[in-house]
């Protein structure tokens, strides 16, 4: 296995990796979280443009920049995803759309769950567990379904019924508790570290945003090593988009890019937390804030990996915009109407901001920009309720309709 | 383009292809459904196992034995899709299942909605009808969104509201009328028809199976052309069993597989009129019967493709299995939980088949069997809904759960 350390975001501190070993000891679990880092002088050697990796290859085809080995019978499944390629769409010359939506449990999260199954069983682990109320939860019980190890989800007792289901189905051990999302997540903590479990919460495990990390390396390699001006990707924990500006940083340290994309995180209006810490400058702090916001994935009030996120985006140069609810809803029916892709609330949120930063000037209709669209609308059918009250017809209506001149129905 | 015939399954007159031309003329539209027919002695010559096909390519690089040309900007991450391996699985040394769930809109029903998007831009429509209440409807006008085609949905006014919204999401024309799926069909055909509109309706348009028949090609090609040696897969209108035995049939004459797998007829208990039919033995005749599944995909009193499909299947050796609501939602629970596959319950009638032949005989543990999962599991989340009555917790229950001794949650 290629070799690596661990490093704090906060202090700097390095650490060897060691089972058990989630975030810095002088930190503390959110202000310290570590992030990992290989001899990518050494790996420049060995890894070039001609003959590393191909377009829809797997997650696999990186294992010579990732901290696990694979072992599962659906690894080679994983990550793969399209990079759509548009032109003239939203009022830009050259869009392209990586959509996740198109995986094993239908989101990103599926990268970094791969990650977790497999480092759990590297280690020896026989149970694995989370906190969640969506994505992540059914990332993890289905992508752990078919190993051997023993799977706990912690969810908010009022989770929605879709949701629950997909997590009986996979057989996950699931414990509803009457509490906060906030709550539940760090009673997951307590329990599952005090029983030996591996952990797969977002931003408390770094070896997660290594799986996150390779949706951007397929950017890059897809596009056939062509750098996009901007990349833009929702924001929610802060996970997500903490990955995407490693995964573009680590091929310019390999020598793959001559740039880096500046990446640009949308937010929704009802939930900046991340933006707000970004914006109150260094030395970034978490806070808490009350959100409210339909694109759920990233209705995050108590974002877990803020530190990281911030500081990853300002190396990058980046910046964050937040979009309304509304902006969101009707970026969903644009994005599907033009394209055929048909994302989650969370993942429209992209297309939001891009229309607001072509509006105000800050994107030109000549850059060069990748959405990423993390999850799929099948996930959250409900957000997009109001769009089903449209006109019925009885069948000579109907046939009416047709006779002569086209109607617009 | 690749040269190719249209020939009548139920009188054997042969056609040349011609704009417009769906179905046998003397025969009308269901017994006289066509197939495409090609020279296959002169592809031969030119396809091979070692350099003609990849593990992870598209629909796009079967085109040689596909009767059109790609043009749009999604047709590449069309097909491709995972063919998982497992071991010991079901009582089965060596199972494969074909997911179609990971697909653009989530169904298999794909593969032939790009063949009719690309035909009917290469002969020149402007419009694109169907009649679907489901699949077919959201991959057409998912499918169809980014190109210049005018999209027209004919669904019954009652359609569930989750699927209505993602048509009117990929900006559909949708036309929801007051009557049953069986006249809302025939509705479609006769204004589709009469308006010059390129038609997608399953079962009438013979382009649409030669799409679906990439899913056998890939099984085999992602398989390393070891041949399992039997194909299970669910049937509603016929198509797509019939397109599977196709698939394989014409990787035999092309000497690329030395045998053909039995396919296998996964049908519901209360909506098994394809295997009526076929076993009221020859000549078929199509009848309607009243049906009533939770298996919404291949709910069909009406089978269209249903002459097509018994004579594809006479020759081929296969045979029909019925299974019970009971037992195709228990099998999305055993599918998702064993694998990780989230199957909508169409998907998990053909694991259900499985459990049944090999229960009585019909199939042994050491026989290679592959399942074609034909939808995502998120298409019908509602199925599932006894699943949700869980036992929820305190937070005090909740820590107590997991004091000393594990318990069973």
């Amino acid at each position: 296995m290629v070799e690596y350390y661990l490093e704090c975001i906060t202090c700097g501190k390095k650490y060897k990796a060691e089972k058990g070993l989630y975030w810095c000891k002088d930190c503390g679990s959110i202000m310290g979280t570590l992030q990992i880092i290989y001899d990518y002088e050494s790996l420049k050697k060995t890894i070039d443009r001609d003959s590393s990796f191909s377009e829809r290859d797997s997650i696999v085809q990186f294992e010579e920049l990732l901290p696990v080995r694979f072992s599962t019978d659906i690894d080679k499944f994983i990550g793969g995803t399209p990079l759509y390629k548009f032109k003239n769409k939203f009022g830009i010359e050259n869009i392209m759309i990586k959509f996740d939506g198109i995986s094993m449990s239908g989101s990103y999260k599926d990268r970094a769950s791969i990650i977790a199954v497999n480092k759990a069983l590297e280690e020896g682990y026989d149970t694995i567990f989370c906190a969640s109320t969506g994505n992540a939860a059914s990332s993890l019980a289905l992508l752990s379904a078919s190993t051997l190890l023993d799977t706990y989800i912690f969810v908010p007792s009022k989770i929605p019924r879709g949701k629950l289901v997909q997590l009986v189905a996979a057989g996950a051990r699931i414990v509803p508790i009457e509490s906060s999302y906030d709550q539940v997540f760090d009673i997951s903590l307590d329990i599952g570290l005090k029983n030996n479990w591996y952990c797969r919460n977002s931003a408390v495990n770094p070896y997660l945003l290594e799986g996150k990390k390779t949706g951007a390396y397929e950017i890059i390699v897809q596009n056939n090593y062509e750098v996009p001006d901007y990349c833009i990707v929702a924001v929610g924990d802060g996970t997500v988009i903490s990955s995407i500006c490693k995964g573009f940083s680590e091929f310019y340290k390999l020598g793959l890019i001559e740039k880096i994309p500046k990446v640009l995180g949308a937010q929704a209006e009802g939930a900046a937390t991340v933006k707000h810490v970004f914006e109150n400058g260094k030395p970034y702090k978490p806070i808490i804030e009350d959100v409210d916001t339909v694109a759920d994935s990233i209705s995050v009030g108590n974002p877990r990996d803020v530190v990281k996120a911030c500081t990853f985006m300002e190396k990058n140069g980046g910046y964050f915009t937040t979009v309304s609810d509304e902006e969101i809803i009707h970026a969903i029916g644009e994005m599907a109407s033009e394209t055929g892709i048909f994302s989650e609330p969370a993942g429209a949120a992209t297309l939001a901001c891009l229309k607001k930063l072509l509006s105000n000037g800050k994107i030109k209709s000549c850059d060069k920009v990748c959405l990423i669209v993390t999850g799929n609308g099948l996930k959250d059918v409900d957000a997009l309720g109001e769009l089903s009250n449209i006109r019925k017809y009885t069948v000579e209506e109907a046939y009416k309709l047709f006779e002569g001149v086209k109607y617009e129905v």
